[in-house]
């Protein structure tokens, strides 16, 4: 195993040999072999241990091993106790989830600070497999079945070609101890009944089951990049960036062989669940849309609209004092200065009659209902919604346009008109220059 | 499940309502099953059973089962008796490849015959979920876990989305009944590893685990469209077709994101197996190859070249009679016509002097050594292979060269070069055409 394990790291992740590394160690057998076997090869390694408090005395049990490994190692060790439960309450996360979150956040920490260049996990071929077998339970696609990576960023994983067996025979003939643990987490369940009941068989029908099943994640792993190429091009030929929007042409989307793939690959990154929802949209009415937590997805005519939600605190009504010179937006920041004479005007520039004004003037989105006298049409008046009809703005772009507001009159459809009463004329004496950066 | 398999009709299989098909009954649930369920819908179906005689009495029973099946149904059925093992072992096949092939060839050949538009068979999700988990334990990549399809050209598997559990409770619910197959061939135990000691863990890990399978499938076939797409554009990228072979351009397949995947992508309908040996011919001297059983792909300068092994009797010497016409030959026809004058000359026709020749002359491949005296050179005698060099023919154009020899002298580097010897004076009083056609 020591001698696999040197060949492996030469051949395959040669970088660690003179880098700094901190090694996550649980007191498991899996970190605790990780440990012995880059002490017999001399890395630089440090410990780094997480204790979660999940299960009291054994935690502590586990924390306190890994402290004497450390001495015996003759290894520098850091611990950081957690209040694991409670985060997780907080957060409204799993304990699971929570204990992964506060792990790799700690361990990048320490690593940014302690200018450590890779954290080591001891994940195996049997963790991967294990993987694999839950996402198929669950149902998944090539994602789920190509394996965890060996290296992702600062996080390597050198023993993920090693059976957990070929582990625990080294473990064993060496004399190493380890912890055993008990916890009894949903997917700890699943994996010991995977790891008991189902893998062993598997091993039954084909003994190089796990070597063979290398090479189906490598070979899965190869389609992923194959199918990666395709999406690449894919995107540049259909997909526009406009401002805060991704702009996907259906026309364009429905002539390829497989529209709801592309449109899978295309948006997998964006939270989206219902994808049959999202497949209909291609052949539904302009304004219809779906939603994932975090993004939006607009058929607005040829085209699907992919816009972020806005976060509730970046939708409410902003008020500006009189005396503000600058005002951080959403959109950016809005200047305010008294100036002389109107010099330069355009979409992002309007200058008003300040005496006209009654402060706090409030910056909000427009609402249906909205009116304004658009300069220049003769103190005209007009709905907004009709203005951005004849303006042919999008649906998205409508979402995005805010007004500023003077007593609840409208001065400004910022970015885009002035209003005609609040306009510098003979009788102006104060000029207040607005201008949007 | 009869409601349900005859939406399942509506939506999917339309096509099967006005046809004439043909069912591939063992006698087993599934297939059974089937016919119940075709018979209820007035399907316009036809029964085709194949006794093996594998199984002595009960292979005959199976075959009376069946027989008094369709008397129930009131459907035309067709028995075909098969001597597998002696297909076996006269084919060197295993009794299960046999058994399938045989099926297979008289199931198409009925349905050729007799007009049917569709051949059924029983296939449902569990099968696919244990062909998904054999291949796993076997190795395989991403088309060995995409699963059957539900239609291959006149093959459809109406069964597909429907579990194993759920045919048996309709049958036991109907009062259906069905053989039992005793049979023990490897992959049956395998099956059976599968269907009684995993496949219920897994449920039990996730009830779902049938539906949840369905949608992984699903997704990963949309996974091998988007390679198909990839492959497709990047094969006319890359590659050229000439003469009886195809040319990959190396520098430009080295540019890919992962060489590797394309390159098997490309070469994979070739049996080939040797993968390693393959992308390692990518930086491979110009000369090497790697073969397949049915293919070779060999390394020139920067092209890898894929053709068809020739086999051995398309390489042997054919001997030409003096009163021959027509001669066929592996690569066309040659044509000896007694003319009195030469009218249009080219590569593939040659005038010789009848009265040079000896017979019976032979056409056999060059071999290393040859040497002939190239028309129009003044007598001057060459190398075949010096020749080849100097008209910077490919190793695989040289291997297709052949040579038409009298009394071992050469006549005609056949499609390329004429003998000065052999050619045509004023002194000639017969002239032999030779055409290659």
């Amino acid at each position: 195993m020591r001698d696999t394990f040197k060949k492996h790291l030469e051949s395959n992740l040669n970088m660690l040999q003179d880098s700094r590394l901190l090694l996550a160690i649980s007191g498991g057998l899996d970190s605790v072999v990780l440990a012995h076997l880059c002490h017999q090869l001399n890395l630089k390694v440090s410990l780094a241990h997480c204790n979660f408090n999940l299960r009291a005395a054994e935690s502590d049990a586990d924390e306190d091993f890994v402290l004497q490994l450390a001495d015996d190692l003759d290894m520098e060790v850091f611990i950081e106790s957690f209040e694991t439960e409670n985060y997780a309450k907080e957060e409204g996360l799993s304990i699971q989830m929570a204990a992964r979150e506060l792990r790799y956040t700690w361990f990048q920490e320490l690593a940014e600070q302690l200018k450590f260049d890779y954290i080591l996990t001891a994940h195996h071929a049997d963790d991967n497999l294990e993987t694999f077998l839950i996402n198929l339970t669950r149902g998944t696609g090539l994602e789920g079945l190509t394996g965890i990576p060996e290296v992702t960023g600062k996080i390597v994983r050198p023993l993920l070609p090693f059976s957990r067996e070929a582990l625990k025979v080294y473990a064993i003939d060496q004399n190493i101890a380890w912890q055993e643990d008990s916890s009894n987490a949903s997917t700890k369940y699943l994996r010991n009944k995977l790891r008991h009941d189902i893998i062993p068989i598997l091993k039954q029908m084909n003994s190089q089951l796990l070597q063979n099943f290398q090479t189906t994640i490598s070979n899965l792993q190869d389609s992923q990049d194959l199918i990666d190429d395709s999406v690449v091009r894919i995107q540049k030929k259909l997909t526009t960036a406009e401002d805060d929007q991704i702009k996907l042409d259906v026309l364009k989307l429905k002539q390829l062989s497989n529209p709801k793939a592309y449109l899978y690959q295309l948006l997998k990154d964006f939270n989206f669940t219902a994808w049959n929802d999202v497949v209909n949209l291609l052949d539904a009415q302009s304004g219809k849309q779906v939603f994932s937590s975090t993004h939006r997805l607009l058929k607005d005519r040829e085209f699907l609209l992919l816009s972020e939600i806005a976060s509730e605190t970046d939708q409410a009504p902003i008020a500006i004092q009189k005396s503000d010179q600058e005002v951080v937006v959403p959109f950016g920041t809005l200047r305010f200065e008294h100036v002389t004479a109107i010099m330069d005007t355009g979409n992002t520039t309007i200058y008003v009659d300040a005496e006209k004004l009654v402060f706090p003037l409030i910056l909000r989105k427009w609402q249906e209902g909205d009116v304004f006298y658009p300069l220049g049409m003769k103190g005209k008046k007009k709905k907004l919604s009709k203005y951005f009809k004849d303006e042919k703005l999008s649906l998205i772009e409508k979402e995005h346009i805010w007004i500023l507001v003077s007593d609840d009159e409208v001065v400004w459809v910022v970015g885009k008109r002035a209003d005609d009463r609040f306009k510098v004329t003979e009788n102006t004496t104060k000029i207040l220059k607005i201008d949007l950066q």
